[in-house]
C-alpha cells in the first residue's frame, strides 16, 4: 500500500509525523513526502523535508492530509485545491487531521459526508463547507473512505482506529504498543469537545 | 532558549517530532535541526529532513536525542560518541528519547545517574554502559540536566514533564489542550514496563 504525505509551508508537525511514525510500522506500508510542487517544505516547528510533485504519487492508495497554520492560505488556493481534490478522488482511503479537514472541505468532497476537525479552529474549519455534516464531538470520523481527526494529537489515535479497520483490534493493539502509545480507542471519546 | 534536535539516519520519526512538536508550542523557544555532518537525513519511516552540523550549535540549550534503528550502528561511532559527548556537556538540558539514552549512556555521562529507555530493546540499551542506574519501570526518569523516556510516545509525555518542571504544571497542560494531547503527567506511571 502507498501512503502518500502531502505536505505544505506552515504544516503542522505532529499532523503529519504522528500517522507516519504508525503507519510506517506496518509491513508492506510505502511512505512517501509529498507536495504541490515538489522540493523542500518546512513545518510550522520549522523542520525543512525534502518532498516530491504529488502528481507523481502512486494512485489507490492512502492520502494522508495533515492541518496547521498553512491551511488558511491553502483554502484561497486554487491550484492547490483543484490537485487536492484530484489527489483525493484517486485515493483509496483519505486520512486528515486537525484543519487538514478544512482543505477536504474547501474541495467540495466531504459535502454531504460527516467529519471532524480542531476544536480550537472549529468554525473556521466549518466555514470551509457547510454541506458537510460537521461533528463537534468526536475524537476522530469515519464516512466511507474518509477519515477526520480532531487536533494534532487525534490523527495518532485516529490512524490506529484506520489499522484496526483495515486489519484487526489487536493488531493496532500491538502496533501501539510497540510505539508505547496510550491509545485512545474510541473514537467518541473526545475530552478537547 | 535554543532547542537542538540531533538527528541521524533511522532515527525514529516520533521520538524527534513528537518533543518538537511541544516545544515548538513555546513563545522564545526556538527549533533547530542538526546531525553529525549536516545535511539531508532520513528517518526509519522515510522522512528526509534537511540538518545543520551539530558543532555549529548553539551552546547552552537544550539538546534532544532521539532513538531508533540508527542507534545500533552509532554507539560504535567514535567520531559520533565524542561529538555527542561534547554537546550534552555544552547543553543545559538534554532529552532522550527511547534509545537515545543508549546513545547518551556510551559517551559515560549518564554514568552514576538514572536513566531509563524504551522497553523493547531495553537490555540492549542498557549493554552500553553498566554505571548507569537504569529504572526499567518508568514513563521517564529526570537526574539534574538530563531527561530520558522510554519508548517513542513516552518522549511526548517527558516533554511535557520538562515544561511542567520548567514553567508550570498549568502552563504543560494548556500545551498539551492546545495540541489536544491526552498527557499522561506521572512520570512513574509506565503501562508499558
Amino acid at each position: 500500500m502507498d501512503i502518500n504525505i502531502l505536505l505544505f509551508n506552515n504544516f503542522e508537525t505532529l499532523d503529519a509525523f504522528g500517522p507516519a511514525e504508525i503507519l510506517g510500522k506496518i509491513d508492506g506500508f510505502k511512505l512517501d513526502y509529498y507536495s504541490l510542487h515538489g522540493g523542500e517544505v518546512k513545518s510550522s516547528q520549522n523542520i525543512s523535508v525534502v518532498t516530491k510533485k504529488i502528481s507523481d504519487a502512486k494512485k489507490n492508495g492512502v492520502l494522508v492530509v495533515p492541518g496547521g497554520m498553512g491551511t488558511r492560505t491553502l483554502v484561497n488556493d486554487l491550484d492547490f485545491i483543484n490537485t487536492l481534490r484530484e489527489a483525493l478522488e484517486e485515493a483509496k482511503y483519505c486520512l486528515s487531521i486537525c484543519t487538514g479537514s478544512a482543505l477536504l472541505a474547501k474541495t467540495g468532497i466531504l459535502d454531504g459526508k460527516r467529519a471532524t476537525s480542531n476544536k480550537i479552529a472549529y468554525d473556521w474549519a466549518k466555514s470551509n463547507s457547510l454541506e458537510v455534516e460537521w461533528i463537534r464531538k468526536a475524537r476522530w470520523v469515519v464516512d466511507g473512505k474518509f477519515y477526520t481527526s480532531s487536533g494534532v494529537s487525534a490523527g495518532m489515535d485516529m490512524t490506529l482506529g484506520f489499522i484496526s479497520d483495515l486489519f484487526s483490534e489487536d493488531f493496532a493493539r500491538d502496533v501501539a504498543r510497540r510505539i508505547e502509545y496510550i491509545w485512545n480507542s474510541d473514537k467518541d471519546v473526545d475530552p478537547f469537545a
